[in-house]
């Protein structure tokens, strides 16, 4: 079913796009910060955002422009403050940061969309940023990508990009995504950004439609500590720079892009959750016979989001009694008679009864499946007091491939879901319990 | 407002009840794991239990009592062996229990009530249970609830215990209550289990829509860490043998009642959040401004069930960005700019932004309300790998009196609601994340 191939480049894989990093000194860390990804066109435009009630300036402000005018050119991003719960004035910096970056781009100003990451309460260091943007232009590349999505980063210990590539038409079809997680060292931070690119030529409506439903069945299918930012943005352009004929409806060709795309938020997604505050692994849960998709998913992130089965897959317990437990509570009705758990290949539980099983051997893969997912000792760098304090010089690549994997089947249905989660170790507590000061 | 006074005596404090707790070898620790109350004459009963699908025997049982029969004599509760995941045989087992123990008090079977905790997926021994039951019946005593509340623990390090008496129609009427709470150093182990008595005359109808609300504001408002057991079950008695006139529907003396039933429930809701895994505090959190109770009340219960505040308490950081954010993605709707945020007397944001407050003194007040609660180094025990291996001399009584308190206002509505919950330490981790076996 995976009609795409993995290709370099990020957000500058598809044709038509720039983008640039720099370090304009709005982290006291002195690293990269304010990161701009351009389009040589006007693009279709769309967004998810935080459901929160408590929003930052820059989703408000992306929010009334995407109602107003559906596209835009470029997405400015700083990482420092996040400019939320700043009132007027933070309203005021961000149409600012929107105007001086419109002019130095020389594009309209609503051709700008805007996000923030930081620290909540703290309007943006608008000098800095004024003086950042001239340097931020200069520095726009075909090949700007990861310099970019390191700009985007706060406490991740990793950066998160991809690109794939399908052909539609006999013609090459290209999407690619840098994202940023949920690692939180200091206090204020949890924010989940993604800037997604495509060459393809699509319409407004079904661009927004398709990154709807993969955004569901990917940044909304990951948890890492059940909290929601103020700040949380999924921003996708779409230039046409393909050259592909338009899609305006769902068809063939729109279900292979549709497909390349929650393949896209998928994998930034995992990684995120894989980077996850103290995790030393991912987990995936996979539920089936529901009676939807969206029952399914529902089982699937209460389990990747129960403490205790987090613990437990910490401590490589092979604890199906705790998966039971997080299931019966999804608010999902089901006969507990039907209820069948596994862990990796080891059947735990069928008919809603437990099964004997090597728990020894079911431990050593939940100890296989999470060491090989990333060195040992990584996480001990995650304990800077510095608000962007990870030694950046320890970021290596994650590995997606070999997660915890827990199969639960809740019936006869045909609904089936996906949710992606971390562990919970001692470093979650720790790096969330350390004094802001 | 408080129309009552405290008395001694728990569960067998109101006119009418006996108690026991012995051991009968079910917990392999050989503490005492056998629990009953009787009441002297058939008691009103009504009861609220697990809404999580997977349903231990013992409430599929209450239940359909219940549905019957709103009244009995007995609750029987066995500690070792949760009855959960154990299909027919678990429920025959059930039917046993009670028409053993229905034989031993020369009772119908259809009397007795009946409370399993313990390891999920494990039948009941039945062998030590009936070699126990006339044990536990010859045990019956005017005096036994501190015994029978030993007896339904498993891993709490303390036991829950309270009565209450005030008068109605110049007569004494009492409440008494014991509990057990979600200690769960082992798997499988997170059930809560609260048992109250009552010597006033009610009405089946009337008791039970008491004993909901009331369950809404203690029970279904405390927090640990999210997961619901199989086995959660709140049973209350009323024998009608304070001789007060029989009440039928609501009028002020069926307030006073239910403000009474109330407490008692909080009062055990709030020890069971102090005794959550790992805990070094209580937290309270005051919901003002919603439209109504219930609104304010699911803000309360989202920001004492964020793993990042938790997490910030234990740190004893004033991080009001963490509250906020909980606040935000609540589900209930509300105007950022009427955010108010106060931890103890600390104001810390108004009007949706943050002001600048005494970071240190704050972080002084989180640490005395934390460290008065509990002797340090009381947690430490609760590290052994035995099913029961709390050290249960190390049991000492709890303060509930000095929880940390968080004041948040949401607008101007008349709606206000609480939930309590405790904070989340390295403990906790440490306590779950051990290997079975």
């Amino acid at each position: 079913m995976t009609d795409w191939q993995e290709i370099t480049g990020g957000v500058t894989a598809p044709r038509g796009y720039q983008a640039a990093g720099i370090r304009a000194g709005l982290k006291p860390s002195g690293l990269p910060d304010l990161a701009l990804i351009l389009s040589n066109v006007e693009a279709i435009a769309a967004g998810v955002f935080t459901t929160s009630q408590v929003k930052a300036a820059c989703v408000d402000y992306c929010r009334q422009r995407l109602l107003s005018k559906q596209s835009a050119r470029a997405i400015l991003c700083n990482a420092g403050q996040a400019n939320a719960a700043t009132g007027s004035q933070g309203w005021l910096d961000a149409l600012e940061s929107a105007m001086i970056l419109g002019q130095e781009l020389n594009i309209p100003s609503e051709s700008v969309l805007l996000a923030s990451t930081g620290v909540i309460g703290r309007r943006i260091a608008m000098d800095k940023l004024k003086a950042g943007i001239p340097q931020l232009v200069a520095a726009l590349s075909e090949t700007g990508s990861d310099a970019a999505a390191e700009a985007i980063v706060t406490t991740d210990l990793v950066t998160k990009s991809i690109a794939l590539e399908t052909v539609i038409g006999d013609r090459p079809v290209r999407i690619g995504g840098i994202a940023k997680g949920s690692g939180m060292i200091h206090p204020n931070m949890a924010t989940l950004l993604a800037f997604v690119t495509c060459d393809a030529a699509v319409s407004p409506t079904l661009w927004q439609q398709m990154l709807s439903r993969a955004a569901d069945r990917s940044f909304n299918s990951i948890t890492v500590d059940g909290d929601t930012s103020t700040n949380d943005s999924l921003i996708a352009l779409a230039n046409g720079q393909s050259r592909t004929p338009a899609l305006t409806e769902m068809g063939a060709d729109a279900e292979k892009l549709e497909a390349m795309l929650t393949a896209v938020c998928q994998h930034l997604a995992k990684a995120i959750a894989r980077d996850g505050e103290g995790a030393t692994c991912l987990i995936e849960v996979q539920v089936t016979g529901a009676s939807d998709e969206q029952l399914a998913t529902q089982v699937a992130k209460t389990i990747a989001g129960s403490s205790l089965v987090k613990a437990a897959i910490f401590g490589r317990d092979p604890n199906w009694g705790r998966i039971a437990a997080a299931a019966g509570r999804a608010g999902v009705p089901f006969e507990q008679e039907s209820l069948k758990i596994q862990i990796g290949n080891f059947l735990l539980m069928e008919n809603g009864q437990p099964l004997t099983f090597d728990r020894a051997t079911a431990s050593e893969y939940l100890k296989q499946a999470a060491d090989s997912a990333m060195p040992q000792g990584m996480v001990a760098t995650n304990m800077s007091n510095d608000l962007s304090g990870v030694d950046r010089t320890q970021i290596k690549t994650q590995r997606l491939d070999n997660p915890v994997i827990i199969t639960v089947s809740i019936g006869n249905g045909h609904g089936s879901g996906k949710a992606w989660g971390c562990d919970l170790s001692y470093d979650y507590v720790k790096i969330n319990a350390e004094y802001t000061t």
